[in-house]
């Protein structure tokens, strides 16, 4: 079986954007609404586009959660992300009704920026319990590019790991647009926010020593981190906090969404196998083929396939891991079996 | 001959952080005063740490600045940042008068969150004309982790980009000490500013078109963008601008502070000799040594010698490009032989 652990719904009928668009005029009296999509318009989206490449490309599920660009925690009032988060969350549950088999949920979680992430444990409960989902986007800048909350390695965010905990979800590292003219979204913002939160793991190991059991998946292949394995390794031996993998790798994991073998090489060569999940976040930021190898970029799968790994190690990126990391997903396939 | 061209002057005497320290009493009033730093104390503190280093590595010349992290622009007017400039620029070409053939100056600029770029020419004309320096350290983040200040593809910027140009000097961009929590400095912040910097120019190529001989050298490798290439080249021809190769590494170069071997392996094997320049970042952010290899972590000449490069590549890497990127270099060298 091939789980990719990170795709969201880009492709969302306008809808959706429209009921965002009507929250720019509710900033003062919010209400929740009702998004007009039907089952029809859901099962177009979905089978034209990720249900279409995940047969072409031979993946079997797909952990799947809104579009991150679009989570946009820096817009509005608690109350207005609250509301987006829910109508995000809900749709994506919809999704999985229709398309059980290709389709597991991840949520959103109403953030805002100075807004306690206590806010959040409500919908994480809601999404997990009522609807099957097996973790969340955890977004470490609600600001959107201006990083304005404390780091989350700050007791700030514990209320929130302690419910991660108890349900045993994990959370995927992942901020949302940028509204700071510096950042790219994709292409710096994203990178950026990966890089930044393993740095605060290293800085304040005292997180995974509180919660032993709290899971971080760092997508887009770690950022900046494996590429400069001996950076990180290093300042970690100088801080005193010995051996990088005995520090962290036992909470945090690594996706393989890198767009060329180079990359997917050092990765898996560096992190080794038992903390790399398979995962290629179609359709996303890269949507193109690459000329130099009439694959799209980020079909990541042929770039694991071109690597000399023995079958233990394949099973464990393609499936291995994504079972122990998101233990409700072994539960929800046994069920559904 | 080995030119490391990524040094700063990290283990000056403390008179130099005493001088800083004068100034936050000084925010209504600043006055320049003076650095009470003799050359014995200059020769002890360059003989025992970098010129030592220097000669076990076997390096010839490193090309120099003042330390990046206390470059602190976020600190203070404007005029506070142009007496520390000028006096920490002051410092290090008194450190390449002493040690002519081991270091050659490159100055950092009085910039500060908000002031114009325009206020850093002064200076900058009298470090390379006056100091002989071959270029300069540019923060694309004066505010420290803020990032306030336009993309660096603004035409803010310029006015100092005019000057780069007619002086024929590169820019190495690079950002100083973090004031932000969620930024370790040498762990987040350095990163990140080099990858920012880089989507900057993918997403506003019209600045290498309104100059064509401007160089930037980013440096710690290129922060994530090597380990990245499939996404960035994938973004590139996405947004119509072609192969990420002939937008911009004409303009752009990296340095070679990544301090693991396959970390190495990945950005000669993926940027290619022509654009990679030579550096360690000694004495810098990773300070001890690597117990699986016995070097130290920023040791980077083994990991290039046990690469399978010809002659030609190594000679570029080691030496040509740096005369390439900093011309005024080899005038110095020449006028020094």
């Amino acid at each position: 079986m091939i789980i990719d652990i990170h795709g969201h719904y880009t492709t969302a009928p306008p809808e959706l954007e429209a009921y965002r668009g009507s929250q720019i005029s509710q900033l003062g009296t919010p209400v929740k609404g009702k998004l007009n999509i039907s089952d029809d318009q859901i099962r177009e989206s979905i089978e034209n586009n990720q249900l279409k490449l995940q047969r072409e490309r031979g993946t079997d599920l797909t952990i799947f959660s809104p579009r991150a660009a679009s989570m946009g925690h820096h817009f509005g009032t608690p109350l207005i992300s609250r509301y987006w988060s829910e109508t995000c969350n809900e749709l994506i549950y919809r999704i999985c009704q229709l398309f059980p088999k290709s389709f597991i949920g991840v949520c959103q979680l109403p953030q805002s920026p100075g807004a306690s992430p206590a806010n959040c444990v409500a919908e994480l409960e809601r999404c997990v319990t009522e609807f099957g989902f097996v973790g969340c986007n955890l977004n470490p800048d609600p600001s959107g590019g201006y990083w304005t909350d404390p780091p989350m390695t700050d007791r700030y965010w514990y209320p929130l790991y302690e419910k991660l905990v108890e349900l045993d979800v994990p959370a995927m590292i992942h901020v949302s647009a940028s509204c700071n003219p510096n950042f790219h979204a994709t292409g710096a913002h994203y990178i950026n926010g990966d890089t930044t939160v393993f740095m605060q793991c290293i800085q304040q190991p005292q997180l995974f020593k509180d919660f032993p059991t709290l899971r971080f998946v760092i997508p887009h292949g770690g950022g900046a981190i494996p590429y400069h394995w001996g950076r990180y390794r290093g300042m970690a031996l100088d801080m005193g906090r010995g051996e990088l993998k005995d520090l962290l790798l036992n909470n945090i994991f690594f996706d393989t969404c890198v767009y060329h073998q180079p990359g997917i090489d050092l990765l898996v060569n560096v992190i080794g196998a038992d903390n790399v999940l398979f995962a290629s976040e179609m359709v996303g930021a890269v949507r193109g083929i690459d000329p130099d190898t009439g694959r799209y970029f980020d079909d990541t799968k042929p770039y694991l396939d071109a690597m000399p790994l023995g079958d233990e190690q394949r099973h464990k990126i393609f499936e291995g891991n994504a079972r122990r990391v998101y233990p409700r997903l072994g539960k929800a396939l046994a069920a559904a079996a």
